[in-house]
């Protein structure tokens, strides 16, 4: 039964959005992944987020571009925690995205994360989930140890053989 | 019966939105005017948007700020034409609503007018009728003739007696 | 007898307005197609928007890009309904034909869709000429239960098949 | 023993995250609060965020302004959700703060929310424990049930006594 | 008989427009002064392009703010110089008004000056003239030397009095 | 003898900077194109903008991106019409340039034009000396009739042809 | 014999740049303050940058706001550390000014500091000849161990008092 | 020794922050480089910037992107000179990154520069390090007298051959 579900408005967003559910596959977290879109199919989203909880649902991760409703739209059906993605747009960047999913009144927080970045969404959906589930909160623990360790041998490799051999490996 | 509905998310937005009803009235267009906020009242903008055609309601005019999604979640339920005021917000001066507001997604479009003109909302909600209602239409040329002689008027007298005078007249 | 008149300022926009022209005739409703430039020729832009009216014309679509005045100079030539398409620019992405074009003054609105979404302007005239002819509303109506569907399909797919799956067949 | 953790880059931020404090208070979470500065007190950070899971906080809320590191950083060091609050600035508004706090990279997410709108951190805050503790759940759907009432009253007595003596009763 | 044509959309940018009168009357170069607006009386505004020449004017100036289309609609009518003044707006900050004066399209140029820098555009005006009549630039240079002796004298005193003194002095 | 003086302060703006004098060789005026670097030879920069008016240069076309100090300098040192081009930025979009050249104190004034529009600087600067010299301003006007001509034709074919004629023909 | 050199466009900009003045003084660092416009006085600016070195002068600290060109313009002219605060503007809000100082070409670096904050250029000088001047480096760090224990102090007051207590006192 | 430590976020900032390394080279000045990462390596920033001191170093260079901390962590526990370099971000071109790295609290300073131009926080760690040491100083000024040459012969070429043959031979 997956704890976390990943929706998006628009299967163009699925390249951005599918980085939450690879995170989540190695965290081992159990996860559903739709199109549910605010603008096309309102009644769909609205179903989806008044069912989410008792579907056995605990963390939303929603991702939209341009005109972005869905979390805030998600996050005022529901009273589980929504975890907005703003995804980039050919015209604006993303700041369109990003100022109507972070921008929420009063009453209806969105956790919104940087333009494109599904991957901190899937991360955030694991730590929130790490109070209730310690062997999450463990999981957590060791990706933030791998990653500090790739860095430290990155450093240290550039250190040995300096910056024109390093780039030089890299092309 | 109304022809045309005016909401808002919030009554803050009040002092901006009554200039669409004082247009509206001006122009002697029967309207009905109320909150419904997308966000702390989501059941509540839905069936209003449901039902506002059957309601007899022709246009509507849909005012928010921040994270604004009334506009565009009622232009996603109803087929009617939706006008979006973008309302001034203190933090990034209405740019998050106006984003929020006019960036919507191929198939739904919301009409945005400039940040907290509501009163160009009622105009050109007025503009709309008119293509129906040859009466609205021509209250609307009357109201464009009677703008148009005021500015003569100012034109006029600050030509006659100068600037300087002009401004001093004003204070 | 065109209802919808679609002008822009340049036929370097064509790419883009060409959306509105393909959804009007969708929507099976008469349009015309031109090339008015508000700065390159004023006299037919005068002309163009004095005439439109008496021409048949219910309502006028107007793209520009950068210091984007036609939208809404026309406005304040006729009273008909105008929408605007700001259109995207090399340097400022269409930030300053959004801004040319939806921040009017008092009395004389546009209505402003997102950046380069003339498909949306098409949709919102249909929108617009759907209160007076009810043929018309219900093709909008159908066009966005069509939508929907469409959404409903894709999200099914990916359910079954799943993001990887889905992705693959995309390529 | 407080579960969550409020903190802020300086005693000028207080105004603002005292709201967060306000609705921990009123859903009867136990917080605390205290001044750590990412860029005055680096050891002190590197103690509160090496320190909050064992002294028993859950979730950490932080808030900023400008150049707002403090955020980001606890999320770097610590393994619990993140809540991070843009502080508004007097020359930027807050966008500043904004994008320091939203644009992390990935790997460290920080869970954001609306410029100056800690009072949301404190609900996300709620939202998040309740995924653990159901009477916090509970407790929050009920002031989301508690919200709304108050929107449809308002709109109630706006039907009711219409726009010009609502806004004569605020006044 | 008038050389500098000064326009302004409404009697609200007076204020602002009027720097530009008081420095031309310095320069003892003849202007007029009066209300034209693009979007309310755009008859007037072709007449007044069309005939500026002919009446004498040379360099017209032109002031607006938001969907500022003055300064560049009367830059598509006449082949005169026209210098544009954004008018700072509520909402944007003239960030509007900037884009809309400055962003022309090819063959059409505006001289946009800062934002309500109007006294700039009745210098940037005598400079043009100074080309063709020698004493408007003799003044243009005077006028700079003032300007010169005048911070040179600030510079003076701040370095004889000290700073703490010299804004003492000034409150 | 050159009239007008083109520069510029690297030798990468020559690619935009080149429409400058191109519309200029239309236009049959003299002029002359070089580079001038405010921060590389600011002495040089202080020599041309010095010499200039001597040298029988009557307007000065500057171009410059990013910190774009060219075009304000040389109007600060001259008393001759300066206008400004801001070049496009590979970070910015040239934002940095329109700023930093338009936004000029009192006192010295930039006549700036569109980001990357060096041709309308051309124009603007025939515009200029068309007040002096009939021949030059005659040649101003043929060339916004022959721009005239050419959208009308465009318009012809377009509403002959059909948008999809049209297109095809342009590839 | 002063070794930073302050220097600002205007004397409005004082009551921004007496900042730096007041914390060299409190690091007991000679310096001098005085008014170099560049656009107002070019000559001056380019005497003052010229000399500084032989004057003795080692760190310049240049303030100004708008199209703030007197910072790049001092660095391109000497090879003194050179130190830019962008000075708050009434229309963009030192937007304009952080672009002009910030955005140097390749060659000619200016360290900017944030937005109105002269305080910090004159750290960053202190900081600066504090390489040089072990004496000044000693201040600095006591400066930086002042500033954490104030910050530590109000910790404790607001830990000990509670956040209504510590809001009452400040009142 | 090295005197210069330029330090990265991550590895991606290489082809960026190698442009510092070459500079100080071709200044004959020792650095070191490597990547010191504020959120994966937290605690090697710490250990880095605390003993960057008493390795020797005296100027150090950070460059990073997005939410852009390890320049101002860095400065906030040393009280060597750091100068930022704000690296260009695909979704919002380095606008963030700027922020994050300049608008730093009173107290804590970041020598910012140009998004991207690393090149210009070498030319500045020289600048700062020619106060102390008279040989570098000199080198300072030997570039800025090449970077000079190589605009005049630029210059003398392009007014020799013309525009036209000059972007012929770059070709």
């Amino acid at each position: 039964m997956p704890r976390v579900g990943i929706i998006m408005g628009s299967d163009s967003d699925l390249p951005v959005m599918k980085q939450a559910a690879e995170i989540l596959e190695e965290f081992g977290i159990d996860y559903e992944i739709t199109i549910v879109s605010a603008h096309r199919t309102p009644d769909r989203m609205f179903e989806y987020a008044k069912n989410a909880e008792e579907r056995g649902i605990e963390v939303i991760i929603a991702g939209a571009g341009g005109a972005a409703h869905l979390p805030g739209m998600v996050a005022s059906i529901t009273h589980l925690p929504v975890i907005g993605v703003p995804v980039k747009t050919s015209t604006l960047n993303g700041l369109d995205s990003l100022f109507s999913i972070v921008q929420m009144p009063g009453g209806v927080p969105v956790a919104t994360v940087a333009i494109n970045n599904a991957k901190n969404a899937g991360i955030l959906a694991a730590s929130i989930l790490g109070i209730k589930y310690p062997e999450i909160a463990r999981k957590v623990k060791e990706y933030k140890e791998r990653m500090k360790r790739e860095v430290l041998e990155k450093a240290q490799r550039l250190e040995q053989i300096g910056y024109k051999e390093y780039l030089n490996q890299k092309e």
